[in-house]
């Protein structure tokens, strides 16, 4: 049996995590946090959801608090070679009978009557375990507690490894490069459609894995690629595009125009600019993230259009919108190594949306960012 | 308010279809299933898990049975113009307040009370509601009853329009190109991960969404991409590989070989062709998927190396495996329309996995292969 004890996530911070929570025993089920585990992922699945007939793809990584190394995986028939091949933690894997997720259910409940782990704290990740799978949880557990793993999960996800920061600064940058592509070849009377699909296009040249590309004609505010919605000449345009690489979500929005932008358009951009560079003066470890979203509302308060503008900030990994929280209300501190998506974004009537968004690392003294800046007009036809 | 009166589906096949389940309510959330029902989805997750902070993506379809222009979607705030602006089906919306699935949960508990629809027999995906969602639904509608929708809509979705097939040819036309690029220009001492490499940049060249590759290269079983395993001289190798076309899977297997395959090797693979034929034979409406599956075990009975051989076939679609079921216990029957994935393969500790798969449909009269045959050689360095 292959078994592997060094565990590929930092794992006295996933102790005081569950501490902190009053949970006993982590159960972890979705793509994203096994990979972030085990290292490793059932391998057909890897970018895709599992819709198998009538049933979903189910494992469930097993970690008992304080006893690391009675963790254990428990996948479908066959996953155990797959999990030894990958030398994924924790290398202990008991199979389900079949390739169901009510099978893997069936079978996290013998191991864990056996292993004596039946009558604990159990966290789960709740907004995605399937309702029917939970059901068979609470029934056959009956002695168990159930309890969210979700904020355990992006609270030991929130400050990234340098490996993963290498991950999506490579993403970022073909990400820039894919939009550039786009925007510098557009023509008038193209829909938005085409170009959501052009950037598709551009993405996949590049081996990015395209999930999506909002494109925003102005003026207007709708942003779902539309074939009734059309790219005229010297109207703005931005595409606002998110990719995956190796697990890892990138995103960034960049401005075109077709021809020569007007003057007011022109200042919103420089807005964008402005509120983007008061805001990175405020990103540095210690900072508290309540502070710069205050900073960046005080910013706009001031600024001759801000009543036009916006701030929008957060995490991002493995999951689209993680920790840290930017928001007024929000008790999270930022952190050496935390990866921030910052949106700075203008929506005026006759102009439309203008829009700049960024993926910058929190690094030891400030914070840097993840792609050459792009913070200008890519203009077609100019 | 947009009101779009003509369904996308069969409405009169699923109001059948849900009375014979004994359910009063369809309640569909799975982003295959709404864009089955509505022709539309929330763009930026049209390909991808949203995988939200703390949250998911949700949304849900409700059709009364019997009423069809009462139906409504319960969706994100945002989502009615993005319904609309798609001429989606049913066209009356509803927005819930949040951004977060337990939002949409509780905005439609509101709904289903006013409209006196909450003491009904309600459809549910369960195998893919989130555990939480489900919760709010089972403490806040206390007289309903709830049931798996899975079924229902499987079957509803089981025989293809025209257009579905069109886009499902057309995909499988991509993969077939694809692989044969891949196959046709192996050389010694590629990874299993280098070629499945390979196989999603030939996938993305020709704008398919690659979800994966699983190579084989014998002798020897393994199939997950691994950094360890290599493609020798005189060695076969498969590669079986999925991807999505507009929402539509589809997915072929091909064989190739560093120089020239040994004769067992043809033997297994001319064994792959005669069992293919063997059951196209049987391919037609009105035929009982359990006579195909019992045709294809009887085939190999008699066939000189059917020992090691295997005949696997499902239904496919938006759905990896969906209806038919092809097995010797299916009561189901093959219709005009459905789509078969037919896997043929022989597993042989000396010569490796040889593995055909191609798609069918179900024509009037017979069958139809989806792709060029494919089912020969690809040979690299003959």
């Amino acid at each position: 049996m292959h078994i592997r004890r060094q565990t590929p996530f930092d794992a006295a911070k996933l102790a005081e995590l569950m501490k902190e929570a009053g949970v006993e025993l982590l159960l972890a089920s979705t793509r994203h946090n096994t990979r972030y585990l085990t290292g490793g992922y059932y391998y057909p699945l890897y970018m895709w959801d599992a819709h198998a007939r009538r049933t979903q793809y189910l494992s469930f990584v097993c970690i008992p608090r304080g006893s690391l190394d009675d963790s254990f995986f428990v996948g479908r028939p066959g996953e155990e070679e797959v999990m030894a091949e990958a030398d994924a933690w924790p290398g202990l894997c008991y199979e389900a009978e079949k390739i169901t997720s009510l099978s893997t259910a069936a079978r996290t409940v013998e191991v864990l009557k056996e292993r004596k782990l039946d009558a604990l704290r159990i966290a789960l990740e709740l907004p995605s375990v399937p309702a029917d799978v939970f059901g068979i949880l609470k029934d056959q557990l009956p002695r168990a507690e159930f309890f969210d793993a979700v904020p355990i999960m992006d609270k030991l996800r929130a400050v990234k490894r340098p490996g993963e920061v290498k991950k999506i600064r490579d993403g970022t940058g073909r990400i820039q490069d894919a939009l550039a592509a786009v925007l510098t070849s557009g023509r008038e009377g193209l829909t938005t459609a085409e170009i959501a699909n052009q950037a598709a296009k551009e993405f996949r040249k590049r081996d990015l894995h395209f999930l999506y590309a909002l494109v925003c004609a102005g003026p207007g505010f709708f942003r779902a690629p539309s074939e009734k919605r059309i790219w005229r000449r010297n109207q703005v345009l931005h595409i606002d595009a998110g990719g995956m690489l190796d697990g890892y979500i990138v995103e960034l929005c960049r401005m075109g125009c077709l021809g020569r932008p007007s003057s007011l358009a022109g200042d919103l951009l420089q807005g964008c600019r402005d509120l983007e560079k008061a805001v990175r003066d405020l990103l540095r470890p210690g900072v508290k993230a309540c502070d710069v979203q205050q900073g960046a509302n005080d910013f706009l308060d001031e600024y001759p259009l801000g009543a036009h503008g916006r701030f929008i900030a957060h995490g991002i990994g493995m999951v689209h919108h993680e920790d840290p929280v930017i928001n007024t209300n929000s008790g999270d501190l930022l952190q050496e190594g935390m990866i921030l998506s910052i949106e700075m974004e203008f929506l005026h009537d006759e102009a439309g949306h203008v829009k700049i968004e960024n993926m910058v690392e929190i690094t030891g003294t400030g914070n840097e960012l993840l792609s050459s800046p792009g913070n200008d007009w890519y203009l077609s036809n100019p």
